[in-house]
């Protein structure tokens, strides 16, 4: 630690349940993936490969084992799963999973139509030989999904062996959980955290306005995901209350003064 | 490659004369520019030191070098030669292609009055010293340019010896070919298509609905201009159908699971 | 220089009083601030470590030494002495600034209530340990503070030893001398400069419209602060008019043409 400040919001260590950062790679170099350690390896959990980023990244293979030695589990975003699966080639999938010895995997049906009987399957199959975190809504932005059917569809899916369930955002913000304009769907994840325990759901909030959102509604332990790694030490104030944004929510005043 | 997916569309090879992305450097450390290289060098086929940031970037000769090592050569944005023209220092300009031994330049207008047959002299005698791209197109908001007008515009500038001509936007993606919304002005793309052939245009898009746009119309071999360096590999599996803004575009259900 | 431009405008040298550039810092790995200050050490004047990022960034004292090896002051954001003085522990701060051997400090109260008289003996005592930087406008969007209110607060900042004040934005630059579209409050600003010398204020502007917007009103010197570094060269280039945006701003075609 810098320095002491009094009576700040406590936040979890590593291994986290709660309070969890997904950070989203979207092709950063070696280099950067090592400065990217130094800075935030303490706060990062785990890291996406964005969608399938993989295919077209050289040196897949070292930039993989970087973060491995830092202790920072990867995965291929869900995106990659459903370019496999649309093709009839889940067995490769399974295979490219072995050959870059993953220990996590994302299943999602944000581009293909998947009946969810079957995404359940694969959800059960895959967590066989990976940790599998399972992704709900669409990243169509025309499909509306009630939250009575989040919730019974979140709850399908960690029966099916999912270790935890991400709320769709998409990297720019757009659908999903969010408004068109960028606005948290409210109701939606109130509704949601009704059914749902808090520690197995991953909210995607790439924007600060909606990081800031589920932190004030959630607290500093909340889990977060889609973070650009240049946005991990903001994340880490915001969840702190150490910046203007979430200052006051923290600030017990008479307990601060006393 | 990192592992075999079937059917998706097929990409050009360096060296490309389609299917080309040309990347904007606004201010990279030479560090950063090989790291951009180790990750995107099979991706990026040339790369422009944006407007006139080559005054004011230190070790330019030494950046230049660390591109050209790679194959992959540089040219100065076209403000900078509007910024030499405007001044008098046309000959001054050329001495400088020279000193620093660059290989293409940029011929463009958008800052700058330049009679169109002034400009294509311009073109004509910078042609026998490297190789051209000329601008087509406005800075400036207020000035719309009808279809018929950029064609025989783009014509034009061919005909005087431009290698290829470029669609102007401008970095921030408002102007020229965009919307103030930043949305692409359809109509008039489709109708210069009809008079001049793809493989001779760059299609200056920034932002990522701009990419998607272009590739949905034209395929994953347009040639494409004006990418940031962290959003190369981001375009690249756009180009694939590899994430989910053109998944969709580029599955064929049919071929893809006989 | 790397080549030569007639008729540019002039530009002051380190160590400036005007024409003064702030970078905002939020959590840069040391090799990404070598990086910044090989390509722009010439152009940054002083590095402001983001609100409170220095409390979660490790190898803080490395990070600072660095910038002070290349002769760039660094200093916490304000709102780091806002958490200490709401949490009464002002004389933490002072010896957290010791221990750190920083030679200037900020003192704002855009998150927290601070009755003026008591902000000015902040800034009286502080300005005995180190160079004192005061920021007058709030964060809160909801505040409209008229100009005479901006003056008056200014001018006793500036009496009770502050060095410069600061015209607060926030890092996204929707509050304080912005509206919350981005626009400058131009009036404002205007009514302010009748009364404050210029090379007093620094004016955070970390958008391009807000940096091109002030440089049209107060020429290439004036001190912007809040730039994010990599668009310190961009930046450099709307002062010089060698970017389309203040291009027109800075030609006089009689002297450019004789």
């Amino acid at each position: 630690m810098n320095y002491i400040l009094k009576n700040l919001p406590e936040r979890t260590e590593k291994p986290r349940q709660t309070g969890f950062t997904m950070a989203m790679d979207k092709g950063m170099s070696p280099r950067e993936v090592e400065d990217f350690i130094e800075t935030c390896g303490n706060y990062v959990d785990i890291v996406k490969l964005g969608w399938a980023t993989s295919y077209v990244t050289p040196n897949l293979k070292d930039k993989i084992n970087i973060y491995q030695q830092a202790g920072i589990p990867t995965y291929f975003g869900g995106t990659l799963f459903e370019a496999f699966v649309v093709r009839n080639q889940f067995d490769d999938y399974r295979k490219v999973l072995d050959k870059f010895e993953l220990t996590f995997a994302e299943v999602s049906d944000g581009s293909i139509e998947l009946d969810h009987d079957l995404k359940c399957d694969y959800i059960s199959k895959l967590s066989e030989q990976v940790t599998v975190l399972s992704e709900v809504g669409s990243k169509d932005a025309e499909k509306i999904i009630p939250p009575y059917k989040w919730i019974s569809l979140m709850q399908a899916e960690l029966d099916a062996g999912a270790w935890k369930v991400i709320g769709e955002a998409r990297e720019g913000g757009n659908v999903g959980l969010f408004r068109s304009s960028g606005e948290v769907r409210s109701g939606l994840v109130e509704e949601i955290l009704t059914k749902i325990p808090f520690e197995k759901i991953i909210w995607e909030a790439p924007q600060k306005a909606q990081q800031v959102w589920f932190i004030k509604l959630l607290g500093s332990n909340v889990n977060l995901g889609n973070i650009a790694p240049n946005e991990m030490i903001p994340l880490e104030t915001l969840r702190l209350g150490l910046r203007g944004d979430t200052f006051d929510h923290f600030l017990n005043l008479e307990s601060l003064q006393s």
